[in-house]
């Protein structure tokens, strides 16, 4: 049975796990980030590989992401969409992750397209795929990195 | 109810969607392409923009994409996953097409991310949001291309 009352309860676990990861982002906490995957997590990343699988060689990139930073950390998203049934789901928004990468005065993060499917494992939801991007450029090979929403 | 046969049938028709996609995609069929997403399917493209809305938008784009070719179009998939529960489903997969841009020799495509939504509407499966990306070079900006799986 999927009721609307276990729909919204559902929706509401994935909203509070997509703040949990928001909170763990701004504080550096790898653990408290990483918690929310599962180990085998199949993750399409803004950066190479083509694709990465597992949580432990997802959490190496948050790592040298953390390593690349300094100062605070910032986050924010948009147009998100959570759509749940049973033991399922899945979201897509943009996100912008602000913060001065080392040497760069620069903090003002790009936005970035977010697509995020869940999987409740014994009661509880994890991400087991990933898919982070920006556009690229057909003629010049770029990425196109200042798009606002 | 969701039991294993009405999962593996489910499963079925998504698989069966995806085979009609990509034989209207190398017959140049715009039509039959369309016919499987939904009329507010949210898609973030390869190129930009950052996140396109509705499937009149996108015909736009898959017909100047053909425009943009010449000759025979290939296309394989790699590492499929379909995950489907009651009314939703997810899917992800690397894909290849491979044809001629006008103008130029090379008919070996790239591989690219897939990660495709799905909902069960009126009883038809059609997809409600599509992601497809490469990697980027954080260094250089540029897309990374010639990535094998």
């Amino acid at each position: 049975m999927d009721t609307a009352t276990s729909k919204a309860k559902d929706e509401a676990q994935i909203r509070k796990l997509m703040e949990n990861w928001a909170d763990a982002l701004k504080g550096r906490d790898i653990d408290k980030m990483m918690a929310n995957y599962s180990p085998d997590v199949v993750v399409f990343g803004f950066a190479p590989p083509l694709q990465l699988k597992g949580a432990d060689q997802y959490r190496q990139n948050w790592i040298e992401f953390f390593n690349a930073l300094e100062g605070r950390i910032g986050y924010e998203t948009r147009d998100l969409e959570i759509i749940t049934h049973g033991d399922i789901a899945f979201s897509h928004f943009l996100n912008r992750i602000n913060a001065k990468m080392k040497g760069s005065d620069d903090g003002e993060g790009n936005w970035m397209r977010v697509t995020v499917c869940f999987r409740k494992i014994d009661g509880r939801w994890l991400v087991t795929h990933e898919h982070v991007s920006c556009p690229i450029d057909g003629r010049t090979g770029s990425a196109v990195l200042d798009l606002e929403p």
